[in-house]
């Protein structure tokens, strides 16, 4: 047996048993009995420790060097690199401060619960100091192996390749176009006419009924997969085995509807991951930001087009029984693409969102730099917002408290919203020019040309190609933030 | 670390392991699309050589004599002997017998699922008579580890200690009253008026909800558990997450209500083991012929008395909308101890079913034995029907095709059901005459007292003591068939 199939028969166990945690993991937001969530709790961590002893064998090395001396092809070359990488990031860390820095963020994750309704950020801010102070020494640690800044090496985690000097170059052009985008957006919207909401209450079991229709439309296999409840919303499970959550307000189905389609974009990308290389790293999802980019091309360009809204309208107005005007595609269009400037990242429309993104971004690099003290956040905080959204929020609740990401240790993992958002509209816009009469075919709920260029474009190529690269095959350059840009002026500033 | 601590610590991994697949096998049954089966089955079998990698350490030798030698307590050396009887299971056999029988059984299953509504038994004989060889090579093997022989050895996989001698002695002690039994049950039922069946259609939504509050009166936590639905009712799930299933008949109420009670027996059982003992040996459940007696003695012995109906006839009534004298205790008393001779196990009534499993227990004896042959099974099974239940298969669909167990390798199951029934007989008996009033509290609806005596005698003990230990301490006496024959006299023989 070849350094290389030796490898590939120990990353197949460790990719099983993600997927037995991915289905716990599940399991445990759309089924589980309150009372079971600490022994459910330990299950998880026995596979993960399982998973991470495969990947910490000291064995390992030694294959890794001698399966890179073996005559391997070009998708079992990239398959090797991801598994260095994989390698890379789990043997950097000592097994006690991985231990430490886990325990540490289940605690103050905890306590968030707690603070961040009571607007209390004074009460965690030491718990969050604690997570803070070991992230920093966990980046350290990575960043040492993998030979980039602490920041990156966080960043490494969800963006395989990432780079500062690139995101910012990114967000920086974003960020001076964008007081000025959404001063426009503002100014365009409010001389049309304000769109009619419709009024409830809209059935879980009819927007259950919709949300499936639109979801099989768009490629979904419901024998491939499943869409259940849960209170946080995700796409979780295995590519073979797609899973689904969504949840239901009665008063409003918009809100279900596009978190569903968001999630379906997740869900086509993970279906359409390359079937011969389950299990194995290249066969894995890129990275974040084209894993968002997946779920933002389906929910923002495709799901509020007028031409998606076209073919959906009749749909939606047969599910709810609606009538009036308020159930036209163009008043349904409106409605999906109405802006306002706002305090919280997660209500924020496709133009405002990013300034979100930017502000926490930036803090974050601060503070993993140790540029910015915990104590000053709350103020650079409300100063960020004033500058990039000209709104100040009136308390923590809803400043710094009001996402999980730092107080459960998901730090370098903000930026991948926008990157994925950049990403939607330039692969959007690639499609749109590779395959004539893209739209035409949306608006007849046709979306297996779309599905197909993604397939052969993205899903279908795992982590085969870095992002850039990929982006590179896809849309002939890499990441522009000038196509988001044009993007958001087409839809948003136009009459 | 003592031997014996280092053990703990590596049945933990083990237990929770199984904990997942546990979780797994539920989902796979109550959850899971169809297209993602054979992603599950890639699943359960990693997670399944991952346990069977713990067990197979060829340092566990060294540690199980390590740890008998050192200063342990009762609960301590009961563990210790359960994890060695596990070991000596998984390492009596080798490597490659394990998985040709695996397939083997795999192979076979899936063709009985065609065989069977065929009827062809000719068709499906060569690739039982391979599973029939790889058993009784797997049997004598284990028989030679376990110093018992082979159908001993395959009887200790269901039933840890189960000799043949004492089986043997209680089976034919009923064997030999049974035929003058059902004829005396059908007799005294033939000179009452027939009872009424009442008349559906039951909603499903009705009979879940009737379902669910009948379980939780009975001591079902719905915060440590749930009920589902499948096309195999099961109990499965763990000790602190119990999942239930059962299949709903809109034409029939009773038939998933009695599956649910019966189902809630094994789970209040699960739930009630000792939780100082979770995912160590001893804190399993003792043995299949426990666990059935648990299901039993709440489905048989409590939900199909005259106490529990008087209780639950006006839930019913409720729950269906029903007013008709079918409805009363009395009615649904007399539907629920119906006897009737029949062709399928499945279907039987209490006092037909150990007719038989005492067949299929000495056919089975017989075949691994080696002194039946496969080619002659047809003709003993339709002569073991006639001469036990005065019935004749009309053909081996409802004959020897009409159960998985052979076929799907489970040899040495099928006396647990019957050891099960009497083990419930003898509980119960005990029960009543340990706690006063415990009848009464049954007809009130307070199920405390049973369960409160369950915890005590029989769940919280987990695997501490042998079968026939636990039973002697709960009962005064081992296994005796005649409680089990009185019960069945007094129930279906009184005027």
């Amino acid at each position: 047996m070849t350094a290389y199939a030796t490898l590939e028969a120990r990353f197949r166990r460790l990719g099983l048993v993600n997927e037995a945690v991915a289905m716990l993991n599940w399991d445990t937001a759309a089924m589980m009995p309150e009372g079971a969530a600490a022994a459910r709790a330990e299950q998880l961590a026995e596979l993960k420790v399982i998973a991470h002893e495969t990947l910490v064998d000291p064995r390992l090395a030694d294959l890794l060097e001698a399966a890179a001396g073996e005559g391997i092809d070009d998708w079992q070359r990239a398959n090797l690199a991801e598994m260095r990488r994989m390698w890379l990031h789990a043997t950097a860390v000592p097994a006690d401060l991985v231990a430490a820095h886990s325990r540490a963020c289940s605690e103050c994750e905890m306590a968030w619960r707690k603070a961040r309704p009571a607007g209390d950020f004074a009460s965690i801010r030491p718990l969050l100091q604690r997570v803070l102070d070991l992230t920093r020494e966990l980046a350290a640690a990575k960043a040492d192996r993998l030979g980039v800044t602490p920041y990156e090496a966080l960043l490494d985690q969800f963006e395989p390749g990432g780079r500062v000097a690139e995101i910012d170059r990114l967000f920086d052009h974003l960020a001076a176009r964008l007081p000025a985008l959404i001063e426009g957006a503002l100014a365009a919207q409010a001389v049309r006419p304000a769109p009619v909401v419709p009024k409830g209450p809209f059935p879980v079991e009819a927007q259950r009924r919709a949300a499936r229709r639109l979801m099989e439309r768009l490629g979904f296999e419901f024998d491939r997969g499943r869409l259940d409840q849960s209170l946080h919303p995700f796409c979780g499970g295995t590519p073979d085995d797609v899973r689904i959550t969504t949840r239901y307000d009665e008063a409003d189905f918009a809100r279900a509807l596009m978190g569903v389609l968001h999630e379906t974009g997740h869900a086509l990308y993970e279906r359409g991951l390359p079937a011969r290389w389950r299990r194995q790293p290249v066969g894995e999802a890129r990275g974040m930001s084209i894993h968002e980019s997946q779920s933002l091309l389906i929910e923002m360009q495709v799901c509020r087009s007028r031409q998606f809204l076209t073919f959906a309208a009749p749909i939606l107005r047969e599910s709810f029984g609606g009538g009036g005007r308020e159930w036209t595609a163009e008043n349904l269009y409106r409605l999906g693409t109405r802006v306002a400037r706002s305090l919280i990242r997660v209500d924020a429309d496709e133009v405002t969102y990013p300034a979100h993104v930017i502000l926490r971004y930036r803090l974050e690099r601060a503070l993993i730099a140790g540029e910015l003290d915990l104590a000053e956040l709350p103020a650079a905080w409300s100063e960020g917002m004033e500058r990039l959204l000209a709104v100040t929020p009136p308390d923590d609740r809803d400043g710094c408290l009001q996402d999980i990401h730092w107080y459960d240790g998901a730090w370098g993992y903000f930026p991948t919203y926008t990157l994925g958002a950049m990403t939607a509209a330039q692969l959007f816009d690639a499609a749109k020019r590779a395959v004539p009469g893209l739209l035409d075919a949306v608006e007849r709920g046709d979306f297996a040309p779309l599905l197909e260029w993604l397939r052969a474009n993205v899903h279908g190529l795992g982590s085969r190609f870095s992002t850039r690269e990929l982006m590179v095959r896809a849309t002939g350059r890499s990441l522009d933030a000038a196509i988001f840009e044009g993007h958001l002026r087409a839809r948003y500033l136009a009459a």
